[in-house]
């Protein structure tokens, strides 16, 4: 939440509570209770947990303090679905998250339509704008969890030998190899972070200035054949390209390719959410780390962008591209900066110069995790279209590879 | 299975196949898909792997190589619901039981449909005595796995802070406290194991002669009312009454009373597959390790019996008491030696002289166990009476709780 | 100490103090201060440790309580060097044993000169045979460290990379191959367990009837030779061989032969006390687990023997052979039953029948340990020769390898 | 080594080369060969191997290249002794240095002697500057290994109940209480990093231009009454101050207050390399990690300041402080900017814009360190004074507590 966002007016927050929780029942959907089980790591979460916290943080900071008359149909479901605040009460194991068999899955559907209802009752009433801004960070919210469950659910799934598909497979398109080009930033003190105006997280702001030298960056990510030639040219053992973290997790987790990729007769698969798929030569390299993004960008005679670099080259270009709005659930390739990957960036996530959390629980949202993590920039085929802004900061640690986590290169401007 | 046994009719094995199946599918009724998805840990399986396991095992042992017209629904079933039979094949990892979500439980159950179907085809035509005999064996590998796919259960739900009930709750009857008492037994030069007559497993044969000192054995279990007075008396604290081994997991785990015990409101509670209920003083004390029941021998001045001593003790009783069959699923006050709770004996589980396992991937049913782990005799309110024989050894290892375990004191007779 | 064991005179006692003392100094003389510090595992002990918990044994049970003029140089090594004895008050932890720098080796050694000045006072006096017995329990005590001195210093040496020498390399004798032969012994109800007469554990007694079936017994330990067909069979990589536990050791510590060994310009070669040397053939097989000796008896068409069987086979054959006297420090070819290497059994280290440990912390000695370990016979080139008798049970977890450990097989008597 | 630095003449290297090696000497002079060979966790390193390791540096880094007639005491010390650098060849396992007992402390000398007699040789000859640059890098690197030797030994001996002493107990002053003050600074867009004149890592370059909003910085660094207060207000218990990170590492870890404090007679006591000493409430507080830090600062209201604060405001005060050349070994009431604890940013341990590092092994210095940590500027009691110049920037991972570390507090300027 911003530091100082105009509020949605109350019947724009409720639309777009409605489009939110209708497509998170949507992307369920296809699923049966038992896969609505899994949870194969404690970064991950079942589906059906996704269900009912998102469905929690509305009854918890919305519902019980600002709705008089709202009953909960069961307040054990507090600690059940409460995820890390701290300030909302006591919680559930993170990893045992998998153990929650009831509330089964049919309960929680009526948990959601419960909390929907009241939601509905209560903001059709019009009520302060308040309400509606909180609302608003609920659906974003929301749509940071429908992003965690299909790449949680993809976790899930490639534990199966099976190897089930959670959509149909649909062939990728062929496409010519684009080639590798730069355009040049003349940098200098630049202002970035969001000023204010519409949703923003507290994290993005505030704005502020910052200086870059002059700098390039790539017009194109880092594509599944510029990947394989780094690992036919032994990428993933010579230790003088990787940061020294990187290369004992590389050995502990014994990596030689992106998550998910396996070697047959000849040929790079990969398993999606459509199952399992030769690895397409140009669409952007998915499900790497940012050890692997650091040490591809040395063995290209490059580097990674930092954040700054990368939201004030591309922050005038549209937000648009192959989101989950899409429904490829896979980066695919071409496309412009925003979709299909993220992109790790160098910049590991700190507090912007002034940055405040929000009062209370809802403070907790971001800032307490900014430590040992690495900002990511762009959106991927697994993020709805709507959560994305040119500000927006995710980030993970840089051992991560469950996400759609891609890079760009970049580099120093030649003098 | 006995090294030389009585195969049983066709007509018979196709009985006990029909009762025996039908009994596990009694036991999943009541379960929700996401109940048959739990596994909380390694030693622990979901419901559903249960149903499919002991399919497999039919179809492994006895369609593939015997029914010439058998073809499995999916061959990949092989891989994924193998235990651990070496000599048949690789295998799924046991820890990873919990992550399939697919084939779910619909499926499973056509699985299950399947190989019931040309079971039936099979022995309805008669054939040979050996696969009447494989049926009988796979009949008694089932009634195993339907023993610990409740108690299996029950630790998966126990992770639910909902304590959900599997089985309604129900008010446990108040008896009269019984008080302790020994019978004497001779000893000398006494022959123990199966005499090959009738269905046993391996294990118990042959049949052998031990010698015994005179001894006496208690006529009942360990009380609640017992153990709770040693909790009293310090016996969780009291490092001289440990072995060595047993005082280092006590702490590693911080065990101060039976798994699945608490302490609320001034009263000791346990969770069990009728919910949460108060523990009843008179019944016999379950879900303690070896290590806690050598303590509580140790502190009582006896000792636990051997299985020698505990067979020869009861071989003459009838073999009826508190089992799965009752439906209680809890341990009830009162009752002989056999049913309510597994009891320890002090015998590692050894092979008996001249044993020798059969060939092949059947040899691996017991003979790979036998180090480590202590034997247990009687039965618990988990196991089918189906079952038990005098002769049936079960084994665990000395830290593990999650079963029906309990214990029984002996000590060496009075000179 | 046996129950009932005549207590030594004083002038005995005194006697095997002072050659047992001398005997620890000679063994730590080659070391320097830096080695004396190594503790490579839990397991193992640093040799300024042994040098000071042995010392402590003698102030704690015999100077503290006996000897009213005594005074301990530091009454904080009580906590440092107490081992395992609860009742003797708590103690440091076990695997901290490599960071005790201070006091140092010279401090040790007049801590230890205390003692000895101190037991020789005593012991001087004459005084009660109660005296005499401890103090030759202590020896005994002694002894059993002079043992872990060198195989843990083996083991903490085996860590760096320059495998230096305890003692000076010494070619070993060329011998002939000696065939395997198996004696038949007729079995029977026997008698095994020390009678009393003498020094012995408690865990050694009582002496008790047991049945024994006829059996054989192999002439001589499995040689290098012997393991090494194994090996080259495909031993280390053949499931059915191993029982359950054993095979998931062998996959987690990546065993392919035994400890200490490694391949060399196509031949094996072992580090030993006296630094690297070619495996000699002839030479019993050394620093193998319960896990491989089984598998290898199950290789073999055999098994192990239990202890039973080795006791009434070997008992009438006169204790004498390579011990810790002779300073080969490794197993030498030919031998008898006694010395070389300690040989597994098939036995549970379980109590005989009417076992009491005595009261006290003494004890703690062995009974506490009576679960999960393994009963070997026989001694080995580590062990002092004084130490053992033919019911002496030593005992060792199944996974353990760094002792000197061997084995021989037996088998059912043919009929 | 910076990137454009110029090279000492040979003459002055050799001066700094005997001063810095009679350093490294004079502080292993007080210590027994037992205590050289502490090794208390894999961050930590036995001072042995640290007298090796920095004469090894010398040895692969100058000697080999460029000393034609040099020839190694023993070739197989590049194994035991080099650190990290990957291209220098295969190296020994680091949590395993303690386990190394020979070579002994005097051949290690004997190592160190033979180097130093080389490196007299090769630097009395002239020769060309790169060498003596080299030399330079090599007596830094040496400081470097100065602190850690001693602040590692704080470690080892830390473990030892006896709670040795490394140097005497000596008072510390009593001095009054220094109350907090701020001075504001303007900021705007400042130039920090080193120019390349005189020495400095290459991680201190290139000189760049950032922007600074404008703060104010504390005069003073936290002490331990400031700590105290902390700690009584529940700051430890309380997670709303907490990073998420730090938060799960404070419950595995179990901290309550600073490495090495205990409570004892109502008062709080620390360990230090002058032994145990009550807790001077006007000391910088010490042995904390970013973790705690950042907790503290959040607590206080403030924040940490960034690295680029610490240098612009203190870039003009004297290096001058409480350094190792001090000897007092301890942080000491009152104090600059300069000495006594080094001081936590919030900084990440990031490249500077532009950053390259060296060619070959001696690019590993700092390069492949530049993620997951943060840097702390201003050294410490444990520090050479020679090593530390404006632009010093130093690393430790956030979780880290055994090195000399404290904090300062930063704001916001006020408006």
């Amino acid at each position: 939440m911003s530091p100082a966002v105009a509020a949605p007016r109350p019947e724009e927050a409720l639309s777009l509570f409605r489009d939110v929780r209708a497509r998170t029942e949507a992307l369920v959907a296809p699923l049966a209770p038992e896969d609505t089980m899994l949870q194969s790591m404690e970064d991950a979460s079942p589906a059906k947990w996704h269900l009912a916290h998102t469905t929690w943080f509305f009854e918890e900071f919305i519902l019980r303090p600002r709705h008089a008359g709202y009953r909960s149909p069961d307040d054990r479901f507090a600690f059940l679905f409460n995820s890390y605040y701290v300030q909302a009460g006591p919680r559930h194991a993170r990893d045992r998250r998998g153990l929650i068999s009831r509330p089964g899955l049919p309960a929680v559907r009526d948990y959601r339509a419960h909390v929907d209802a009241a939601l509905d009752d209560l903001l059709g009433r019009g009520g302060d704008p308040g309400i509606a801004a909180l609302v608003e960070l609920g659906c974003h919210h929301e749509m940071q969890h429908q992003e965690l469950l299909v790449t949680d659910l993809l976790h899930g799934l490639s534990h199966n030998p099976l190897l089930p598909s959670y959509r149909d497979p649909e062939p990728m398109p062929v496409t010519e190899e684009v080639p590798l080009g730069f355009t040049g930033h003349a940098g200098g003190l630049v202002e970035i972070g969001h000023d204010g105006g519409g949703f923003a997280y507290d994290c993005e702001g505030p704005r502020h200035r910052t200086w870059l030298d002059p700098f390039e960056i790539a017009d194109r990510p880092v594509t599944n054949r510029d990947w394989i030639a780094f690992m036919e040219a032994g990428g993933y053992a010579d230790a003088t390209l990787w940061l020294s973290d990187g290369w004992a997790r590389r050995g502990q987790e014994d990596w030689d390719s992106p998550l998910y990729w396996w070697r047959q007769d000849g040929c790079w698969w990969t398993y999606t959410l459509r199952g399992p798929q030769p690895v397409n030569l140009d669409a952007p390299v998915c499900h790497v780390s940012y050890y692997e993004a650091d040490a591809y960008a040395r063995w290209a005679g490059a580097r990674l962008p930092t954040e700054a670099e990368w939201e004030v080259a591309f922050r005038d270009r549209p937000v648009a591209g192959n989101f989950l709005d899409e429904g490829q659930l896979r980066p695919m390739p071409g496309g412009g900066p925003w979709g299909d990957v993220w992109e790790w960036t160098q910049s590991p996530f700190t507090p912007y110069p002034s940055f405040r959390p929000p009062e209370g629980a809802i403070g907790e949202y971001n800032g307490k995790f900014m430590v040992n993590q690495m900002v990511l920039r762009g959106g991927s085929c697994a993020t709805p279209l709507a959560q994305i802004r040119p500000t927006y900061r995710t980030f993970f640690y840089p051992h991560q590879r469950w996400q759609m986590l891609g890079l760009r290169l970049a580099r120093d401007a030649r003098p």
